[in-house]
């Protein structure tokens, strides 16, 4: 079932008390140097920083008092679950966050200064999935899915819209592809507020998986995923994937350099902090620019959260 | 002579369609960490980079048309090459750069982009100033110094009004003390568009020489100047001293260690990339924020280039 144009729309003016409508940025080099028009939209300066927020904030709306009152539960250790900690502190909801034991301590202090509640697990995603259940038994709270599940997908599509409605005339959007939940959120977006506005994914060669998803028809995994692009090495989903068949044009896959050079340049030129995710869709564009020469074109930046001291440059 | 309320005013008038109104940011951590409401004004957007277009655009647009027939001439290797370049290509007028034939071929390699014309000189500053001279009486163009000239100073005195205009009730402004250019206007703005808001500059311990001339009355200079943030070597001119010593409050200085984890805290927080000397302020406002808890405070990042192969952190 995909969502209607409304639902769409009303995920937008639900989550926008509670969220950045952050800024979009040009570059002159930038052009230049692709030959298109790009416009940015900088989710590096969301809160929290990445869209992760936006898809936390309207699921938790989207919950009931009684359903609030006992809490959400997610397995995450990358944005989604600082997100799902802000956003439930924001609005006075408990969290439960399900992370795997080795995960970094820099992860695991910042969802606890969002007064996330954590629990670890051993560090697969069995033993993940096994930990959420047993909080969700207990607990009797709504579990999350950090990509797939519609309201969440619902909450990232909401910042293509923003883009939209600040650059009406765009042909086409380029979106990472990870989970799934931005692009497809996306893709929805561009589809219905759009004027022939296009959907275009971004992909790391070492975790195509959506890319070969796209061609097989069915939801492909990764053998392996060794990509400096760490939020996009999961899979897709059986809610999102209906919707990016739908509506996503086509998928663009980078190699490991394309993406670290993609991101150099736009720390240098944008002078803007970004992760390593962000830069593939904008790796994707030059790829392949003689095909987009002239366009008019949004690139969503998905976030900010990196390690400065491991920099791949 | 210090120059009037009109004339500040005025040149935020002439600049207005040549440089960016660049953004102001906030975070709630940031705010949190210091106890302070901070609103960063940033320059690292501004074209080229750097505040220092403001002032270089404001020079050439102060030129009469035979004047700017002939060109001008400067010598810097930093921020005010790059901007004077650009600025003299976007007003159509020819730039002359003396640069040190040590200077870093990125910034060489900036400087003509935008179309400047190098003229290599020994890396001494007198050799520097006779190369200046020598292509002065050549072509009859226009020296600008890059921060002890009136117009440049009122230049870059307009990021501080611009900041003003969003923000007009803020008790400080923070702004880095390198040549004096930027620090002096910041102060002039304040005064004269301020309500009663005082103008702080930052300075590295290590090259403290505005430290010393406000204690002194005379412009002092630095015998050794080895910090990281390379904008801030450069000693005052007897054009903006003059304004520092009426309206400038104070000037706090700052250790290497100081400078680097607030630049890193403003990278990771902001996710914003700057240059050592833009960390500068926020690291004095950090030092002495016992004495700014709960004030209002407006803080000018001057830019954001910097060489990414070569991070401190």
């Amino acid at each position: 079932m995909i969502p209607s144009r409304k639902e769409v729309q009303d995920a937008r003016e639900r989550v926008r008390p509670y969220v950045h409508n952050t800024p979009v940025i040009t570059s002159r080099l930038i052009d230049e140097l692709s030959g298109a028009s790009i416009y940015f939209k900088c989710e590096n300066f969301q809160k929290m920083g990445a869209f992760k927020m936006r898809g936390a904030v309207n699921a938790i709306l989207q919950l009931d008092a009684v359903e609030r009152e006992k809490g959400v539960v997610t397995h995450s250790s990358g944005n989604f679950a600082q997100a799902l900690s802000l956003a439930s502190k924001n609005l006075d909801v408990k969290a439960h966050i399900v992370m795997p034991s080795n995960a970094a301590l820099v992860k695991k202090n910042a969802v606890e200064s969002y007064a996330g509640v954590i629990s670890e697990s051993e560090p697969t995603l069995k033993a993940r999935e096994e930990e959420a259940n047993r909080i969700v038994n207990e607990t009797g709270g709504t579990f999350l899915h950090p990509s797939n599940n519609t309201n969440v997908i619902l909450g990232q599509g909401t910042a293509a819209m923003e883009l939209l409605e600040e650059m009406p005339d765009l042909e086409f959007i380029f979106a990472p592809v990870g989970g799934g939940g931005l692009i497809a959120g996306t893709a929805m977006a561009a589809h219905y507020f759009g004027d022939n506005c296009k959907t275009i994914g971004g992909e790391p060669m070492q975790a195509d998986d959506a890319y070969r998803s796209l061609l097989s028809g069915n939801i492909e995994t990764n053998d392996t995923a060794i990509t400096i692009a760490d939020g996009l090495r999961t899979n897709l989903g059986d809610k999102n994937f209906p919707i990016i068949k739908k509506y996503v044009r086509e998928i663009i896959r980078v190699e490991e350099e394309e993406i670290i050079a993609a991101m150099k340049l736009l720390w240098e030129r944008l002078k803007i902090v970004i992760e390593p995710s962000s830069a593939v869709p904008f790796a994707a564009l030059l790829k392949e620019k003689n095909r987009f020469r002239g366009k008019k074109i949004g690139i969503i930046i998905s976030g900010g959260n990196v390690d400065l001291s491991t920099l791949a440059f």
